[in-house]
């Protein structure tokens, strides 16, 4: 809309002169800055450390407990902040319950947010985590868009290697050579002002979780439908059940994520408003929603994952890996969305693919719709789809369904992945288990017992 | 877009049939339902009381502890749920922290939504609630949205009500009549484990709070912006902050809500965010933001207000009362709203208006854009503007100001408020207040100490 001229009415009510329009819109809004001198920033140097006086032992990883995803390691990491004071020293203490009063702002307003990172044992026998700072940064930026205050990334980051450095050598042995612990910083406001107003209170934590491994996990439905009719569909059924990720297309009543809105930002805010979507995906037997966007249901992620598609170009006909792109800011920033990207440019674009017999891809980052998708498909030009984000890691895509139809994505010779979600997997599992050196990974110095 | 036919691509990799697709599709989703008969239903008349062996004294209202909106009474209702007993019994018992895991659903995926009502000191000296039931149902309406458990709304409305009874006639004495203080229920997921899925654990909670009365601080800017320059401008400077509430027109990188979103549900995922530009608003000088929506930038909400605006049709030159419609479920259902559209309807239609002198209205629920308001102030059509909802109940709007222009609302003869904003808070009020017997004020019957 154009910029359109407002005269005075004669309405005779009391208005302000131009002159005070113009003090009100220029007045600063410096003062939720939060960085000025007088506060204490957040600093990993001062953390106290107060050890567990009950360590609990470690369940084994195919326990109940473990595949309910509630076990946390012995120890957490907090740090508290308010407005007046800034950042008061990190804690490392036992891991427990908070006490937290029923009129805090988060839990009336979601003012949360939080990260997934992974602490990998590596077959070298060494800890390692993934890009961390990457984390940490990002962070930053989901707590601006919360309200929430600002810190240090580096001082988050020496928080979160303390605590990885004490849990991991029992939570994450040696013996568990190519397993992970998942990681959850956390920042919410503990404010018990009950107004909608920027929050005056917060606590950032840092807590480690014991989870399955979801990569293999994720190839089962989470609720297999009950089988019906003959013995040749059971097998037919299973046989999906380990052919891929099955996703189901979003309809235009749930949206994710919508432009001016977060769906960069990791809110909790992005996260329980899809859950209704995504049980009635798993109650289905789908694994996870793919979310599509407007009128032309372009693709966006899959489930709380990025999502990319490899197809031949219907022009030049040339391999290409596309991702909807970051630009409108509907999309999460994923650290293995990026890594992927940058190891597909470096290793897999024309004149540079390494090791192995792939042919060359172009690396895309733009908007793509289902129609396209539809099109490659029943062309013959697509080539693999596969979901990739920390949790899931990179999880090739067997099924799309969308509007009533299925689109089946090619799964590669054996039917387990397609060549390049596998070539990629491997490139990054080999940095995050060490088998490579990257600066990529960062190896976690661990306290001795 | 129009269905596409997909037929199988001869790709070569393990496919479905279309029978095992109808399997998949036509599977139930029945399981999340949760109201078998072999869950607890949420029933009231099981509710355990223990009272507060450490009543506190009531604060001043003008104390600065109440200014900040931490004060609760003395005692709270909480009810626990879980996915394989269903409610357990209510207990009514002493406000304080809650004991809550680091890794609670709530606080990592904002599984959570609430309510906001008033319980009324009448100027009989009884006490009264505001139309309970439909904040029951609408809370329902909430839980269902952001995958909390569903509950008959009547039993939330007798633990409301138990509470008020319990803790009102301490908290809002007799001497406060024309008083009120703020109710919250609120629901949140304390499920401990942390993956991305329906919480299988959450807690009902019902507090009160001792709130300053909005309706009047409103008229002041929460944070008014430093006067330069001459004593005149000052002078105008005050005058302004009181003549009705500034809003802030939103832009279009910061969308409230969007369809297939969930804009009508009270979920904190919808508070969190707003609170950025809320807090610039503020910074700024103006008290709230007016969500725009839109290219087109239709008006939606004022805060967390409804928002309606009071204008001559262009062609008719008939007073229109006119609100934003509900039907792209963008907007919240308010109480207030739907009490001031029926008010309106039923006493200032034609042939209806009933003591005033005001001239008819037709009441219109229908999409509106910031054109249409500016093009009607520009002709002097523009009569009123106010935000309506039980936080800052009828609130006159003085300003509005959209990009890098003030349009200067009429804010009646006495410039306090517009004559319908005026009528309709006081017939709402009188209902409350108990000026006026009406079924939409409920009356509490106290519990004597």
């Amino acid at each position: 809309m154009a910029p359109i001229a407002i005269t005075p009415s004669g309405s005779g009510a009391s208005t302000p002169t131009a002159a005070q329009a113009s003090t009100l819109t220029q007045a600063g809004i410096k003062h939720h800055t939060h960085d000025n001198d007088s506060l204490a920033p957040l600093d990993a140097s001062k953390m106290t450390i107060t050890l567990n006086p009950n360590p609990r032992d470690v369940p084994a990883m195919n326990s109940p407990e473990v595949m309910a995803q509630k076990t946390c390691t012995d120890h957490m990491v907090t740090a508290a902040w308010n407005e007046q004071t800034g950042w008061a020293a990190p804690e490392l203490k036992p891991y427990g319950p908070f006490s937290i009063m029923p009129s805090a702002s988060v839990l009336h307003y979601a003012t949360e947010c939080f990260e997934g990172l992974k602490l990998y044992r590596g077959h070298d026998d060494r800890l390692r985590l993934f890009r961390v700072n990457r984390n940490c940064e990002r962070m930053r930026r989901s707590c601006e868009r919360i309200a929430l205050p600002d810190f240090d990334a580096k001082e988050l980051e020496k928080m979160i290697i303390a605590l990885c450095a004490r849990d991991g050598p029992k939570w994450l042995p040696k013996e568990r050579k190519g397993g992970f612990l998942y990681i959850r910083p956390t920042m919410i406001s503990t404010d018990p002002a009950l107004g909608v107003q920027r929050p005056k209170e917060a606590l950032l934590y840092v807590i480690i979780a014991l989870f399955p491994d979801m990569s293999k996990s994720l190839a089962t439905p989470a609720a297999p439908p009950a089988l019906k009719g003959d013995a040749t569909e059971e097998v037919k059924q299973e046989k999906k059940g380990t052919s891929g990720l099955k996703l189901l297309a979003s309809t235009e009543d749930t949206i994710r994520a919508w432009p001016g809105g977060f769906g960069y930002a990791k809110l909790g805010a992005n996260y329980g408003p899809s859950l209704v979507a995504q049980g009635e995906a798993r109650a289905r037997g789908f694994d996870q929603v793919l979310w599509l966007f407007g009128q032309e249901a372009s693709v966006t992620e899959a489930g709380a994952s990025n999502f990319f598609v490899v197809w031949r170009n219907k022009e030049t006909q040339k391999v290409e890996l596309i991702t909807a792109p970051l630009g409108e800011r509907i999309i999460l920033e994923g650290v293995t969305r990026a890594s992927i990207l940058e190891l597909a440019r470096t290793r897999l674009t024309e004149g540079k693919v390494q090791g192995s017999q792939l042919e060359s891809v172009e690396v895309v980052e733009r908007k793509f719709t289902m129609a396209d998708v539809i099109e490659a498909y029943e062309e013959g030009r697509l080539l693999e789809a596969f979901a990739a984000g920390t949790a899931f890691f990179v999880a090739p895509v067997g099924l799309i369904h969308y509007k009533n139809k299925d689109i089946e994505v090619p799964m590669g010779a054996e039917g387990e992945s397609g060549d390049y979600a596998k070539v990629l997997k491997g490139w990054l599992g080999g940095i995050m288990y060490g088998k490579e050196t990257h600066e990529w990974g960062v190896v976690v110095d661990e306290v001795e017992a």
